[in-house]
């Protein structure tokens, strides 16, 4: 996989494959990759890209299970009958993606630093998510029979807490033994047109700090004990992909002006390669890999999204809330 | 232990018992439980109860073990100096009563709910604690060497999260092993004049919610597994308790107007049992026992003490940290 | 009117000149006051006071003007078609009361101390009102024409700006010319039974703090040459108005067991006057007038109630939103 | 001045015009600008830019007026040492630059959303400002006398109020008559070297929403009435800028290989030109001009600039306050 350029999106993974092949997306197959497309009216297109086995593993470089990646422009608008699609939309793919009974408990988890607005996507979510578990029996209203044991938490990131973020919740999970836990998290994408269009859903975990920092111990079934869901949204590009993508961008368009074999072909092909890189850390002095991208409306538009995922969330996890609820229990 | 009347510091509970044995708290002795008490200026006072046995545990309602109680009327005033004063007081008692080396690591957690204000000390106090744990010896700055390895956590509240919040402080124990708990929690005294002029330290835990709701899973070193340090602060009366008083005060006040024996007298003494608490339970109507009085400017005190308590914990951990660097390492 | 009594709802107020006539409210007629009352369904109680001339003002001691007052228990509570239910019916409360036309631009004034749980009301309100001014014709959706020209803003409070609240708005009214005010304040109950499940609606201003802090320069119509809709909950009780009425209550319970004329009565009476507030004073010190008394779920209490009005201001501002989009603009 | 390029910083708007002259910085001397540099230790930097008259205006786009400029690489750091004396020079240049009398009134505006971390500047550093014009003369410590009348707000931005920061302040103004503005707000850099390294003084002004939004109705002395100090620290880059950047580097890199005059570096050239705008837009779509660049550990960077900031202001302002005092009165 091309190195400079860093995206969360299993989606985005597989489009650089197949640019690599120079192949075009829709003809291209990659070994142990299987990827399908529908669309939701004219604005909402659901993509699955399943990894079957270590053969895909390697070739896109994302552990083997199911990737559902929701997309649309309006997700970021003011547009809320949208917005209600989508929750409809997301919260049927997250009841087909669980795997639970009745009686299962959930534990959602809020990953994310609540102090920088495109990080704080998971904690949002959480503060909107309904929690139940500590409600006695007699308490709860009436549909309480149609409301499932439903427990919440965001454990910071390490830079406030000092702490592996994957330690805490392992030791919370430990002391508490949710049957399932949903994480969700802000992510980066490769392109900017993804950014806060996109919901990657995922039965392989999530390493905390991915879309912020650094990666970290994953929380996943493998290093929790019991199955992980995580919803990642891109809030975010990494700044040095961006100015990577804009290198390949103008060099491509150089190309064009340029006869194949000549000394200045070869000069620009070798900028594609890798030798570029200190030319990116140059320019994002003294930042280097530590900076990101993001639009200017970001505090309204990961309000918007948290709504939607919080919806999706409530939603599908009780059966006394359905889609006529939308918003009725955010609060 | 009367009745109707609730408070969090051992301070009260003994003059309590003083009070009921009709004895002035100078002269009277309750067995098993020694109480001394200094002065440091003419403004603040520190009180050592020690419940020694059995015997005085169930005399003032409190476990063995050792209560430092600060006090002094400027803690909620915006006087810096006495405030430097209290934070050299406190944090020498801190190391005198942590029983800690070098190389121990140390998790504060902070207790109560950050969306009320007198509930929120504890996570405001975990936002000002330095936390290092984290950073790899060699990006320390130069003083690392008088670091100490701190992490620090704010669980949240059962009714934000629905996890019995000692479950969540012990599944992180359990999982990043730290030496020693130092938790920090808003109380809630008998009278309104110890609010904001109190500072408790005590080495037999704490209950979260105690302050605010109601008793939990205690957090202390039996169910955690090591030691707990617990301060907190008084930051609000349980309203039940104002009005019990209140009671007391008039019917004392009208004592003085009748003669012994007369059937009023009676009356009155009946009134000083506990056939009051119906009389209670009507004025809280709808609230009973969930309300509590706090002052006005509840916020800015808050953050006083919440910076004297950080202070004070920031010098008593690190070696490197001195009474001359008071608010260097808050930001 | 009784002093050490604090109440900023003009139906208590009625309630206490009544109770002063030793007559019970039903029945008993104050010159210059008129009071209807009507019930939805049979949680909802709807009160209209109006203080018609200068004798009803020096009688009830609010100004001339009308005082709605919505009240009912489940509005603290979680109960979302209750909660609905009271969004309709203020809605239409307020249309009425408002006296605008089409074109006429509103401004949204958030009162109060957002760093005070239950003070925090108004900035919470002001947050989820839908704000348009900003937005040019060709940006606005579709049904924009069926959107009204709003701004919202939350001054502080004195004690966060060092400025007169009433000034700041004034200022800012002077500046951008709104043809209505609409003023969000918390207030301050008599009776605890009042407390987050009373909603007042009056056209006579606010003044600033008053729930929370002393008597300002006024919020109305005289001083921002623009009319002004306050609307009001009462989310905490003075202390001293509480401790008041315990003395009444167990006064009055007393004199049921005295015979008249005795001396004892007499002395019982002379408590029920005004030699009683250094009691108080005592009871309270050091804080006396300046302490509150609320629930200890007010932070999710407080929450609930900004969605209800919110909800119920911007139905009522826009003809685009109705009923059916509660909670569909509130993000 | 270069288009596709943008910046607050009067330095960079002097090397941009001085790069086009294709001359080093030092040397050139551009007619009506003035500039000098002095160095405070071997950490910091002080950049006095004079824009002397209309031809200077023109030439660097910049109002006639005085621009001081700190520069430290230790800014961003927990280098508390260097943040002292980096408190110490900028509350000196403060004192130079405000032409106040001791009864002088001043007003601290907070420029910025609050939900934005790296716009948040503003309101961070007057939540840190000492406040003082509401206290009443008696109700002030001993060292009142040593107190200016210092009030402080944050008008929130367009997106959030629907009104013209600049008119809010001015209504403030209006009725407060504050003698002295200083307005505080987040910048944009063109290099990501400097930002959170550099606080740009100026006695011009400032728009609010430059560092994140389009350019508005300014703050300065002809539109308030009152002088206006701004001060801006640069926390993020602009995305079109970062990218122009980007390809201006790679070019410059590519006509190393290629020898002047070959078609090839004309065509370098003109993608040097205003050609290369529909490729950048081409990049960020569907954002365009809407992105911003900023680190990643942002939020603890702002808070300590803003405490850095709010201490300058502190001290300049108030006999009473000296470095002593360094933290002293942020709570």
């Amino acid at each position: 996989m091309k190195k400079n350029i860093y995206t969360d999106l299993a989606v985005e993974l597989h489009e650089l494959v197949c640019e690599e092949k120079k192949q075009v997306k829709e003809e291209y197959e990659i070994d142990g990759v299987k990827v399908s497309v529908s669309k939701h009216g004219d604005s909402i297109e659901v993509t699955t890209v399943e990894v079957l086995d270590e053969m895909g593993e390697r070739e896109i470089g994302k552990p083997i299970g199911n990737y559902v990646t929701i997309e649309s422009k309006s997700m970021k608008e003011n547009d809320i009958d949208i917005h209600e699609s989508i929750i409809s939309i997301m919260s049927k793919k997250l009841k087909e993606i669980y795997n639970i009974d009745t009686d299962s408990q959930i534990l959602v988890v809020g990953l994310g630093n609540w102090n920088i607005t495109p990080d704080a996507l998971g904690p949002k979510v959480v503060s909107k998510v309904l929690v139940t578990r500590h409600i006695p029996e007699d308490l709860l209203p009436q549909e309480s029979h149609k409301l499932r044991s439903v427990s919440a938490i965001s454990p910071g990131v390490m830079g406030i807490t000092g702490l592996e973020t994957a330690e805490v919740v392992k030791g919370i999970v430990q002391r508490t033994n949710p049957d399932l836990i949903i994480a969700i998290d802000a992510l980066a994408s490769r392109s900017v047109s993804r950014i806060n269009s996109t919901i990657q859903i995922s039965d392989t975990g999530v390493s905390p700090g991915t879309g912020m920092g650094n990666r970290r111990m994953r929380i996943n079934e493998e290093n929790m004990g019991v199955p992980v869901i995580a919803i990642g949204v891109p809030t975010v590009v990494d700044a040095a992909t961006l100015i990577n993508d804009t290198m390949d961008y103008i060099i491509k368009d150089m190309a064009t002006y340029v006869e194949k074999n000549s000394d200045f072909y070869k000069m620009l092909d070798e900028l594609g390669l890798e030798n570029r890189y200190p030319l990116i850390k140059d320019i994002l002095e003294p930042y280097e890999g530590n900076m990101f991208v993001t639009p200017k409306e970001v505090d309204s538009v990961v309000d918007r999204i948290s709504n939607i995922i919080a919806n999706s969330i409530n939603i599908s996890l009780h059966k006394g809330i359905t889609t006529d609820d939308i918003n009725r229990y955010m609060y």
